[in-house]
């Protein structure tokens, strides 16, 4: 893993910047340094760089703020969404809505949002200003489609697919993509780096729903099997749902009315049974090849060391 | 009024394209629509065409784009701000928030954010796009001390003054100003502009907070007396108390038990009683002078026309 701490270690005056927020009233600037301290993987950023090596050496000011922007983005889009979901902990830490109020939520998040475009601005790309619209877009229609999908019965896995591809994977094609652009990447590389981001967004957010029902907590930093309770037609579930027989389904909704706990082991058994769970390590993996497959159809020149590093280590994380 | 009529039949088909919103999922989309269906003056628009006017005779697609991205972001501003004050009400229509749901007020809201930056990204003047990022932080710090000082037991006029500058006035300069830009203004009058702005702004919402108290419920479109119910310390709350002795004080807080009727009849005759009313319409005034005076100190060969007439149609307004 030295390729992506040299990629950290480069990110970090960058994120210490935007932690600090040092604007008035306190009121509205602190809940962004603390979403923003809160950690994280900084996976974004680290792919803003590792697209951008693939072109140049050095990092060039602008790609610091790109890797500054998609970080800010990305925290903007989890203070509003823990709004919208009623989420209480992220990280093992309260969430903003809950530390203060809804009020400041939103309002931090607006200008959290604000500061992203003041970092577009300050680099200065119409191009990647348009992309980044497109894609924020994008993100948007995925997460009402995530709350409308909550409201419904079934879900098909499809739906489910372009729902994560929306939500997850199109801020990742977009971190590939714009890092590329500002290395001098032509239209074509671009491209290719954007649906390689979509590749890994969708394996990356599989193996979320994955670790959702069997990481451990210690790892992942939340109650393990809340997606079980809530009934989330994750793909996961959608492939288990499938394989039952009329008869074992209505079995299955029954253990709902059992303890909680009890609840998430039947489920879990039966996702591991029915071959589900091991479908779904597959898919990762397969959307994980295809991602390193679009790699090596790039340039052989180049260095794509930094951006296998991050694909391998997504596809076999714990947390 | 016939110069505004003209500006206004202008915008039509601008405000027309912006209501349409033809997204999908419809339920992120159809809540921006009927905000912006909701109507209100369409000011912010109006000035940014008034101010192009003063430069070129035929609005370019650019300054149509941007009359669109002002009246998007005001009606952004909206959405958001009934959540955080859980306004039910809104130009006699139920907010978005109650309507739909705070999750829907939240995600469209945002939306709506992005696709003003659509709006800049298309006119492609990253001067612009600082100029609105400068001035929609401020809006958001505004919208912070609104809420803070709700929480105080005093606040200055300076800081009232101060406050709403950020939350209602750089609007309307950044819309002179960037209106300007695009008409080809020299730096100078594009910040000219701006501070007319500020000041036309400074009257608008002082004028605003007169008619709360002192306007018609058929003309104004809400309750009349919610600031003074909400002891809100508006200059003219301010003037008023600052103008009486510690025994009249202590009498007009003891009207907050009666019914509230009565509180508001008590207090709008202690305003008139004191001047404080009568103040607060002369600094609307004179907040409007200034303006016209600035516009006034511009070359005399531009047509000025459009502008003073929206600046003299605020200050005498009773809605």
């Amino acid at each position: 893993m030295k390729k992506i701490q040299e990629l950290l270690v480069n990110l970090e005056p960058s994120i210490a910047e935007i932690i600090a927020q040092p604007g008035s009233p306190r009121a509205v600037y602190e809940p962004i340094s603390y979403i923003l301290n809160l950690g994280g993987k900084r996976i974004r950023p680290a792919m803003v760089l590792a697209s951008y090596k693939l072109y140049k050496a050095d990092y060039s000011p602008e790609v610091l703020k790109l890797a500054q922007a998609v970080e800010m983005f990305h925290n903007f889009t989890l203070l509003h969404d823990d709004i919208m979901d009623n989420s209480q902990l992220r990280r093992g830490q309260e969430t903003v809505h809950i530390k203060w109020d809804d009020a400041t939520a939103i309002l931090s998040g607006d200008l959290l949002q604000i500061e992203v475009y003041e970092k577009l601005a300050e680099i200065g790309n119409i191009e990647i200003l348009k992309l980044f619209n497109a894609m924020a877009r994008e993100l948007c229609e995925g997460q009402m489609n995530d709350m409308q999908f909550e409201k419904r019965e079934e879900v098909s896995s499809e739906e489910y697919l372009d729902m994560i591809r929306q939500k997850t994977a199109v801020l990742l094609g977009f971190s590939l993509q714009a890092g590329a652009i500002l290395g001098g990447a032509s239209k074509e590389d671009g491209e290719k780096l954007y649906n390689l981001g979509i590749s890994i967004g969708l394996s990356f957010q599989l193996m979320d729903d994955y670790l959702d029902s069997f990481g451990e907590t210690a790892k992942v930093g939340k109650r393990i099997g809340g997606d079980i309770l809530e009934r989330k037609k994750t793909y996961l579930w959608n492939k288990t749902w499938e394989k039952l027989n009329d008869h074992e389904k209505t079995a299955l909704l029954g253990t709902y009315k059992l303890a909680e706990e009890d609840t998430i082991a039947i489920v879990k058994e039966k996702m591991q049974r029915t071959g589900a769970a091991d479908e779904t390590l597959k898919l990762v993996e397969d959307y994980s090849k295809e991602g390193i497959e679009i790699l090596e159809t790039m340039c052989s020149s180049k260095d794509i060391s930094y951006l296998r590093e991050i694909i391998e280590l997504l596809a076999s994380r714990e947390s």
